[in-house]
């Protein structure tokens, strides 16, 4: 576990696309960030206190989240004195980025000597077992996408938090590394050797017996032809009880490949329940989640309203209009009350 | 590329399984085994000459091939002694196993010193890119199955040979570490990192414009929930213009996982091909290859007339009945003239 609050570091970014971890996290967990790095030359802002690290050690902050991407995932040197100088003045660091933390002599010398933790959220745990498919107890909702990036984790975490407020327990199952940021822990299943995809999600996710929700957060897409080896091994994994298909009305093409078209709803929909089904032939459609914030709000709305006639699920923009439809729907399906009495 | 001929290394083996990997090279590559080296506790025999490392490097070997697999992947003691003796003897060393000979210091160290090469073919490569789904140019065939473990590498290597004999370029691409050693080339796909199974696929397969066919090893199934990731990527990034369905029609369950049913032929067969259309949209069946070892005679060649009857293709076991019929269902449903005149 990644010990909190944060502080964010935005650096010398100017690419709003580049600090997405960082916004992820101030958006889902603004509760554990105390505020922001960045240098004179950086144009851009979370809306955080702006701090400096022994200001943020001062407040409370524990660990630095580099919360960046930059050109190859690189550690570069002005990163390096950054971080250097975040250890000394107390903070752990958690990095994303694919250049690891604990290959740089002078960050890991640094931090043994100050007994700081340096957290490379990029690197899987190295005791992840080859998945059994065995039937295990509780249930699980996955998210899943006609695309990459089209709002898994941020479906995936407002269904969490909506359950949360009737009073079923749910907890949010990270796999990527803002989601792993936000959760504090997760398995970076991008980086985990091919053969472990689906044993890397049952260990995630393990069996539980209290009547609450794993809410899993899905990766790329069956029909993207780069990374859908990731989505199928996370479908058998999950063995879901429940499906949500997260989609970007407004995206022309598979996330960088121009020469692929995004499926038809209801292709990609059945295409995920039959691989489902290998693993849980009980799995079931609970709802559409659209990204909708390019759309003006009525012509999101009615996106929305046609949608759900369409193809029979209950539609929403989650961030824009929340979950509850899709949770009545789940929660119907799976024969669970649609609230739980909270003690007075 | 690894240096033949070889040496087949058995050791203290007993386990008929355990010594696939060797078995595999004796019975494709015997033009390039020269001998088998055992220990006299050592029950089993490839019927390659015994030697030592001296009498194998005089008799041309280069490369001693640990062919075994024993209890976790490990390098033990007694295996790394041998390792030892066969460098200062003059041999390179290829192993398949988990643990790595470059993890080994003192293997490190002696080849180093004495000029020698150390081959893990399970570690890939480094320069993996991410698949693309381009399309490309050149013939493609994919051996896809039932199960693990169910002949697919054989067929893919009956396959490239039946072609070779008909004047037909033909490369088999490796994807497994018992076909590396068999091709002297390839990728090990159960450990490329998640994110790139398609792109290894991609590069280990690249465009061909010589009117020959690439043979790529399938690995996994579908159907198996430990390692569907593997082959859905496979399927992607291989592009195929056709895929052999393989299957032993004696296994009890999906191996390793006694709860769960092969799937039918022809469900196998038809997911296959629906993964498969995303990345080439005219890919075809053209047969189905049975191991059929465990049959007698009359009815492997019973089973076979009935296979190919029910589903329509052509059917039959590559290693006990050749592929011809597969061949001629190739050549006829890719529009290529069923042999290519020799040169006088």
């Amino acid at each position: 576990m990644i010990a909190t609050p944060y502080l964010l570091y935005l650096g010398h970014s100017n690419d709003n696309v580049g600090i997405k971890t960082a916004r992820g996290l101030a958006v889902f967990r603004p509760d554990i960030c105390v505020g922001e790095f960045r240098h004179d030359d950086c144009g851009l802002t979370l809306d955080l206190p702006r701090m400096d690290f022994a200001m943020a050690r001062a407040a409370g902050a524990r660990t630095l989240v580099l919360g960046i991407a930059n050109a190859g995932g690189k550690l570069g040197a002005d990163l390096i004195e950054d971080a250097l100088a975040a250890l000394e003045s107390g903070l752990d660091i958690a990095s994303g980025l694919h250049h690891r933390l604990n290959d740089e002599p002078r960050l890991v010398e640094a931090a043994a000597r100050l007994g700081r933790q340096l957290h490379d959220v990029r690197k899987p745990r190295p005791d992840i077992p080859i998945g059994n498919g065995l039937p295990r107890e509780g249930k699980r909702l996955l998210t899943v996408g006609t695309d990459c990036s089209v709002g898994k984790m941020y479906t995936t975490l407002c269904l969490a938090r909506a359950l949360e407020k009737r009073g079923i327990a749910a907890d949010f199952r990270a796999t990527g590394q803002t989601g792993i940021l936000i959760a504090g822990s997760g398995v970076p299943l991008d980086a985990v050797v091919a053969d472990f995809i689906s044993g890397a999600i049952e260990q995630l996710s393990p069996p539980r017996t209290d009547g609450g929700w794993d809410l899993i957060e899905g990766q790329g897409s069956l029909f993207h032809p780069s990374f859908a080896g990731v989505s199928t091994g996370l479908l058998h994994g999950a063995q879901p009880d429940a499906l949500v298909l997260c989609h970007d009305p407004t995206r022309p093409h598979m996330r960088g490949l121009p020469h692929y078209q995004l499926p038809a709803l209801d292709e990609c929909l059945e295409a995920n329940l039959q691989v489902a089904r290998l693993t849980n032939a009980a799995v079931q459609a609970v709802g559409i989640a659209l990204n909708t914030s390019a759309l003006p709000e009525a012509q999101a709305y009615e996106l929305c309203a046609r949608t759900e006639e369409k193809f029979g699920l209950p539609c929403t923009d989650p961030y824009r209009m929340g979950v509850e439809p899709i949770l009545d729907r789940l929660l119907a399906a799976t024969g669970i009350p649609s609230t739980i009495a909270q003690p007075a």
